[in-house]
């Protein structure tokens, strides 16, 4: 098999998760068009299992609420950022109550429009496991039968320049991928 | 709120989950682009926790190994595809051998990266969680610390009037949204 890097979609290709973010404030109706992107993916029985509760820094209380579930090592660069989205996924099948094995799947299908759409908008999008998912429940008033996803950092690009050494080395050292030779296999599994 | 269907990104407007698909055999280049699409997709620690076993209809036993794992309301279909994907995920963590919590959200948005490849190229996917998963753990040799996913149909359009009247009618029942208040709230939970 052949490794086919730069002939992808170009928004696919461009997307990546920086660090450095400018303040500027995101336009509403771009807000708007990253949710109705999300909206349109794919589910499991059409269960769209996604929920988004998003502030941005005009929200004043309501951002900081966001802001203060970051872990430490996120908080110092996303408290930058003009828009934080949290998103939920439903783990119960609301036909049948069951779990559902597709909820963070489809979820993140859900998330995978978004960052498309938020590429072709100049945005960029930086998503984060490290916050606390019990405070995040607690003031953002998640019921218990959906579970918090990612806090998801969104805006335009910053100058890397500006951030701490550290963190630009963090930004540059994510670009690194698995060859497809250990991710695809023909017929059957690792015998490519 | 308002909603903004028609505004975002064509290739995530175009696509949907036909039932009715073409046999004209996929192009090797463009089943490469595929997997190269869902590489590029972010993941929590880049963890990267995606794989993909794959079988064209030209594989023959291996090809229809796949398709005997498929539910009846499903075979009636996808026997007609050219090209069979399954998308598995690492359940576990490869750098501390926790449980990932991010590893079906994670493969969800690599599967995201490959429906807009598909989409771009001229090819629809339909993806199907009815299938046997333990006979295509047993069948196609996936290990333990890997789960299988969903069953991953893609070709290119066939003609839907070709269908039976009951498939024509599913494939035409599945492009329905909930409302966008209903998924994004403002702030908190529930009070847009």
């Amino acid at each position: 098999m052949k490794d086919n890097t730069g002939k992808i979609n170009d928004l696919i290709k461009k997307r990546f998760s920086p660090l450095a973010f400018d303040k500027r404030a995101i336009e509403e109706y771009k807000i708007m068009r990253l949710f109705e992107a999300a909206r349109w993916a794919p589910s499991s029985r059409n269960e769209q299992p996604w929920r988004f509760i998003f502030a941005t820094r005009d929200d004043g209380p309501a951002f900081e609420n966001m802001i203060s579930t970051l872990a430490e090592g996120n908080r110092i660069w996303a408290q930058n950022v003009p828009l934080l989205i949290l998103s939920i996924a439903s783990f119960y099948s609301s036909f049948s109550g069951k779990p559902n094995y597709y909820a963070m799947h489809d979820t993140g299908m859900a998330v995978g429009n978004l960052l498309v759409q938020a590429t072709e908008m100049g945005l960029y999008v930086h998503q984060m496991g490290g916050y606390d998912k019990k405070m995040a429940r607690q003031k953002l008033g998640i019921p218990e039968q959906y579970e918090p996803v990612a806090m998801i950092a969104v805006g335009y690009r910053g100058n890397p320049d500006d951030l701490p050494d550290d963190l630009q080395k963090r930004e540059q050292a994510r670009r690194t991928r698995l060859p497809v030779e250990e991710i695809v296999f023909r017929r059957v599994w690792k015998t490519t």
